[in-house]
């Protein structure tokens, strides 16, 4: 199975295009929000949807523990069965959370042991325990299984995780070719911040035929202009014809500076854990809707946000939900973040079309980082 | 202003009807979901409007102390901007939770003084208070502020109450209707168990004009011969031109039987309450959904329900849900749990009018009481 990688138009380094998945077209640049359990928290599927959502991303990790792949599999279509969403599914491979989540964590060149954080029992998983696992969710695209490398990593750390996972990717990508796959399989750039690492790892990636490509390892807590040094050397370095998708990225601006380098997939829990804490992406910067300012305020979220949330409620209302720890509260909040993302998606890929992605980005890039001061 | 109650078809004591409120039209028997703190738990407004919901009910205690009239008041039309449901909304008065939920209660004749449970500061309301609150909620429907009995009472403890609640009742009543109010205030008959009592509390409240009657005092413990007799004695006595409320009633079989008796609306915590609980409604009785059972089960919660829920996710998803304890199984789960109330009473009021209340009434109490058993 081909995938289609349709380039539209392109203004300096930042592209849009058009992906064509089994289950539908994903516009790009795209972001996926993030459905860890099957559920991307606190949305129904429809609602996604009419958000603009175009693809999602479930997590492998957490699927294959709970409720376990043999379970989501029994349905039609695998995850999109389960959980009702139609289009598009990215999973990732399990790699990342391996190294984040999992406890008494034993690595060798088989693969990985841990115990599982839900129930202690001890599980395995390899390259080839990963495809069939992603297989069985019957994902879109599917993620090579790869070693996180740590942050900080010396030169020798990160080069002997980036060739454990080269030589797994390798594993991974025979065992989820083996035969009609029900997706495509992307391979994971590792490296850590050593640029001479990233470029040996794509080397190892060229001698298979990777759909897509990712770049894994960042947005593990290093500082911006390392991630932007690493991008910035390792993009122009990965095919041009194929998606780029930078894994777990991340705040607006961040996404923006990502564009601008020719990043063309995104994913990040930003907007919808940062809903459930109360913390609203708005046009003048993230506003925590606990604060007290914000009880007798009858004006709505963000004036310039046509969301539902902003359309019907109060921030007087908003901050009452949260206070009383309402479900409802979450419910808004999230619709309003993820809107704001999936909103600056299709103002990029506008900007870009229209060759004026410097001047959005500038906007962007101007919205205040931190939670607004308060208002007079 | 003048309350209607078109009265359209009767079959025994059972009736159809229709209230004409400020915000709308509510037919009845008709089912209040709960909307305790200005949000019925896991719902927006158009998910409710969607499953038929033609009225809510909203918590004066609650919405007093958090996040307090004045702060509802700001928003156009009350509680309805605050909360964005623009139909129907009755308020309870406060009294039942200041009895049940308060603690440091001190009752004089003057009104209640109690520690809130929010942040232990020492509040108090009188029928005045009551009213002050319900009329800045901008409610369709008020209700009395009453001494609530508690259970079991004897003849003497029932008589205080109950006279109590009277006084305060014309107290109230001479409060709302100082001048232009912006609904409706039902009375509410106590009395206990006692039908002595009842019929003096009835006849107390029969020397004002109100445009509704709710029987209180029921739903707090009492067995289910002790409620009907209530209800057998008392129903016969009230108005029949205006609607019957029986207050915090109940299961569908509670519904059914108060309904054959002449009750026209019902509010209850169940359906939401339940769902948050796993325990969902279905044709067969209450299913537990986190049930062991129901791991590999694909089939939909209820085969014979058109909810979304059951048309859309299989038990398996949403036992994982429940598993997981991801915010949309709450979603899932209230969305069918008041299908199910809404549908019983959509199809109550077309057996009425078919005259054919009986036979439906037999197969609602039919119905299985318990968590239904194992499948096969």
């Amino acid at each position: 199975m081909k995938l289609r990688f349709e380039l539209l138009q392109a203004d300096g380094a930042a592209r849009v295009a058009r992906v064509h998945l089994p289950h539908g077209i994903v516009e790009t640049p795209a972001f996926m929000p993030v459905g860890t359990y099957g559920t991307v928290k606190a949305m129904a599927p429809p609602e996604l949807a009419a958000l603009g959502a175009q693809i999602v991303l479930g997590n492998t990790f957490h699927l294959s523990l709970r409720p376990g792949a043999d379970i989501v599999a029994l349905h039609r279509d695998g995850l999109h069965g389960f959980m009702g969403w139609q289009r598009p599914i990215l999973t990732d491979s399990g790699g990342f959370q391996v190294f984040s989540l999992a406890t008494l964590r034993q690595i060798s060149e088989q693969g990985v042991r841990f115990r599982s954080p839900v129930d202690g029992a001890e599980v395995h998983m390899s390259p080839e325990d990963s495809m069939d696992v992603q297989r069985a969710l019957q994902s879109d695209v599917a993620m090579a299984f790869d070693d996180c490398t740590a942050y900080p990593a010396s030169e020798s750390q990160a080069r002997e995780s980036m060739e454990r996972s080269m030589r797994w990717a390798v594993r991974g990508h025979a065992h989820y070719y083996r035969d009609e796959p029900p997706g495509h399989l992307f391979g994971i750039v590792q490296g850590g911040m050593h640029l001479a690492l990233r470029t040996a790892s794509l080397e190892a990636l060229t001698a298979l035929d990777w759909p897509g490509m990712a770049i894994g390892g960042l947005a593990v807590g290093e500082p911006e202009e390392e991630r932007l040094r690493v991008l910035e050397h390792t993009l122009p370095l990965m095919p041009s014809d194929r998606p780029r998708y930078l894994m777990g990225v991340g705040y607006p601006h961040e996404i923006v500076a990502a564009v601008a380098r020719g990043v063309d997939m995104f994913d990040c829990v930003m907007p919808t854990r940062h809903a459930r804490n109360g913390h609203l992406f708005t046009s003048e910067g993230i506003v925590n809707i606990r604060n007290a300012r914000f009880q007798r305020d009858t004006g709505p979220l963000d004036p310039a946000c046509s969301c539902s949330t902003c359309r019907n409620y109060s921030r007087a209302y908003l901050r009452h939900l949260d206070r009383c720890d309402e479900i409802l509260g979450v419910q808004l909040g999230t619709v309003h973040n993820l809107h704001f993302y999936l909103e600056l998606m299709r103002r990029i890929r506008a900007a870009i079309a229209a060759g004026e992605f410097a001047a959005l980005a500038a906007r962007i890039m101007a919205i205040p980082r931190r939670t607004a001061p308060p208002v007079a």
